[in-house]
């Protein structure tokens, strides 16, 4: 590793930290996970004014974690419903979860337990290495530009 | 699950999210993933004005992601190091490195490579129930606040 060498210029994952931390735009996507599809419950779950929900659903939808699904007609009603790359995203935010539980929790903060139906355990997550199958440290890694 | 209980309050992902949401932050916060500690080497990696870097730096310490110590005395020097909780994070960054990479990656966007050294491969992490060691999906969760 160079200490001084060129750094590849800001990448996706500034974009993804942006677009996750707007505030409403995180809690519409977290009742998404719990399985809420329909703007009227968005609503009524959040108690997020019309104008802020449509522009954070149009946002998600915009960047392709939501897609908007018509599932009536005469009128027509439409739902958000995750999309793969939606749900592809719930095991990073369940990891950052995990560290801000750890390391950020306010002791007046409510705690939101989430259970492995597979298994039964309260869901612990654990990234690692798909190769090795080893649990991931800052320190054992190295770094190559494209 | 009962999609008209109440949710917990947002908890500390919001937050966590907010912190790593802002650019600069963010950025700093990669570069001491890469071994970077000392103000100037900061400052010549990222191109970033002096006060907007000092204030990047203090607020990394007051969230408690790097401490801040002296390493030369007569003059004062100090240097900038990832705490426990700040290396804590490099799991859920590199999860949504994986996410952000595979989804909102420009064309023309650098990509950087994760190598780890312990086995060699580039490095795709997984996340997996602690428990059981089986990948997490959004579809086999259920959720219990305190």
């Amino acid at each position: 590793m160079n200490q001084t060498s060129a750094r590849p210029d800001p990448d996706a994952v500034k974009r993804a930290l942006e677009v996750l931390g707007d505030r409403w735009t995180f809690l519409v996507l977290r009742e998404a996970f719990f399985g809420i599809r329909r703007y009227g419950h968005f609503q009524r779950n959040l108690g997020i004014g019309r104008n802020v929900l449509a522009a954070r659903l149009s946002a998600l939808v915009e960047h392709g974690l939501l897609e908007r699904v018509r599932y009536r007609t005469e009128p027509d009603w439409y739902e958000y419903r995750l999309t793969q790359a939606g749900l592809d995203l719930f095991p990073a935010i369940l990891t950052i979860k995990a560290w801000a539980d750890e390391h950020l929790l306010d002791p007046k903060d409510s705690r939101l337990h989430v259970r492995h139906r597979a298994c039964g355990a309260e869901l612990i997550p654990v990234v690692v290495c798909e190769r090795c199958r080893e649990p991931v440290f800052a320190t054992d890694v190295e770094y190559e530009a494209d």
